[in-house]
């Protein structure tokens, strides 16, 4: 291992924020050096509770986190945030309101929040939002946040494998019940009516809590989402909230569903970093060997169909 | 070849609607049948122009697809839709309007509409969208027109692909600056201002012109993304809109950039296919051997980083 590498490692594991923000650049970078340091932190990973925080641009995810954070903190614990939402005022554009709740939340040593790009290469958005958790969890973190729009493949699979999923709502708007039967209402673990001071709330709430009664569960003993209204601005509901967090969490624990939640993300992982490594080594064989520029030919000129020349470039693969 | 295959594949090239749908949800389905099917289509396709619109939801890109799809109809031209928006009105939930309109062009025997689930396994949608617009340019449309959400990275990566990508947005909003941030203007060969009757519509455009002009230019003969006002609901500024997809499509030809444009999007398709299989691979390695069962087991553990689990895998691995 590399001095400079070690350097963060152990930087990380005393609970240093710059080596901790250093190593979030290398893995966003997608820093080969990052996958050394990843190695090592690894065993000191699995103690972080993560919660995944989605929903719909402007159901308020960002307030709700913010305030879900100071919570957290009030019982002592620390927290790390991870942003990963285009239209989050975490990533810029905040309101007043909010920056000034951030502003506070940032100043605090118990706190870490982090904004990451929704670009990047191919899977690698995922591979390194991964990592970014697997860093604030090594790094001491007891609860780690991750703010995703719920709107696209990648950061639904992101949430998705969370310990606890949150789904953000707003009061009324044919939009939500689309996002319902988009699949939201399968992943959400707890479900949160937002600015529930609009009209509509209720309705919208018992709309949520039909929808999950009319799907089976799986069985007996199996968790019940809990619908929840929460006005997170004015700091409503936020108790509720982390009670339910709470309850959850204990539930997963007392069920056994917490180590095949943990398996499931870890191959989620692992299936990400797959296809991350294969996509690299695959484009590297196109750009730069006369055997993947031929490939390449005879795709354009239409005499090989993609899923012939994908055969072809496993057969030529070198990970 | 079975000889069902053989009778869909000759059923599409004839234009028979039937063996479209039918082709179109067995690649949704991920039905392995499908793929000796695209194989022998392939050779038929390349000769649809792939326009992608994307925009945030209730921008009202599904109105605007039908819209200039009624345009492209006049134009004697056909035109495939294929929808995987899980908030438009294509998908579900129309409002009365679209509704009406969508009847109307869907009893077209010019019109062939798909919306396509959002969800699907693991980079199973961008192969199965891949796989749907070479069938609708197989069976003759000329125009095919993709509509996505534009949050999502998936759904990014295929309007990226298009020969054309048009990004619809709404007047005011910081919604839509953000969506500028998030990597939207550099993927735009289009822009367009849709309720262009709302207030605020001009400011809006000039944003937009402002930015674009911000950005230099890679080249002096390159294209200059216009941006333009539609009212798409009372059918306003679809001709201009029309008008542009007709000049950008005759840049691209005469510049010779539509090759490289094809030539990015197979490469794409075949990273997505190849990531596809490397998942599918490396799921039925990590759960149906022994050797697979134990490095879940270890990973668990924490015995072993999924980067270095990876390794093991790719080791392994027989696609």
């Amino acid at each position: 291992m590399s001095s400079s590498s070690e350097f963060l490692c152990e930087g990380l594991l005393e609970g240093d924020r710059r080596s901790a923000a250093r190593l979030l650049t290398m893995v966003e970078d997608g820093d080969p050096a990052a996958r050394e340091v990843m190695r090592r932190l690894y065993r000191h990973t699995g103690r972080a509770h993560v919660v995944g925080l989605t929903g719909s641009p402007g159901s308020g995810k960002s307030t709700l986190a913010c305030a879900l954070a100071g919570n957290i903190r009030a019982q002592g614990l620390s927290v790390g945030i991870i942003c990963v939402d285009p239209s989050s005022p975490f990533t810029g554009g905040a309101l007043l309101g909010d920056r000034v709740r951030m502003q506070e939340l940032a100043g605090d040593p118990g706190v870490f929040i982090r904004s990451m790009g929704s670009r990047g290469a191919l899977g690698g958005l995922s591979v390194a939002i991964n990592d970014a958790i697997n860093i604030l969890d090594a790094f001491g973190s007891d609860y780690i946040l991750v703010e995703t729009v719920g709107a696209g493949q990648v950061e639904i699979e992101v949430v998705k494998y969370a310990h606890t999923c949150v789904v953000v709502m707003m009061p009324g708007g044919g939009d939500e019940i689309q996002a319902i039967k988009a699949g939201i209402l399968e992943i959400g673990d707890i479900f949160v009516v937002n600015k529930s001071d609009r009209q509509g709330a209720e309705r919208t709430m018992s709309d949520i809590e039909m929808m999950i009664e009319m799907t089976p569960a799986p069985d007996a003993g199996s968790w019940r989402p809990p619908v929840l209204l929460t006005a997170a601005l004015e700091s409503r509901g936020i108790e509720e909230l982390a009670a339910a967090l709470e309850a959850h969490k204990e539930h997963l624990e007392a069920s056994g569903r917490l180590a095949s939640k943990v398996e499931e993300r870890m191959k989620a992982e692992l299936l990400e970093i797959l296809s991350m490594r294969v996509s690299s080594a695959a484009i590297r064989m196109l750009e730069d060997s006369d055997a993947g520029r031929d490939l390449a030919r005879r795709m354009t000129a239409r005499e090989i169909a993609p899923h012939d020349a994908a055969d072809e470039v496993i057969r030529r693969l070198r990970c």
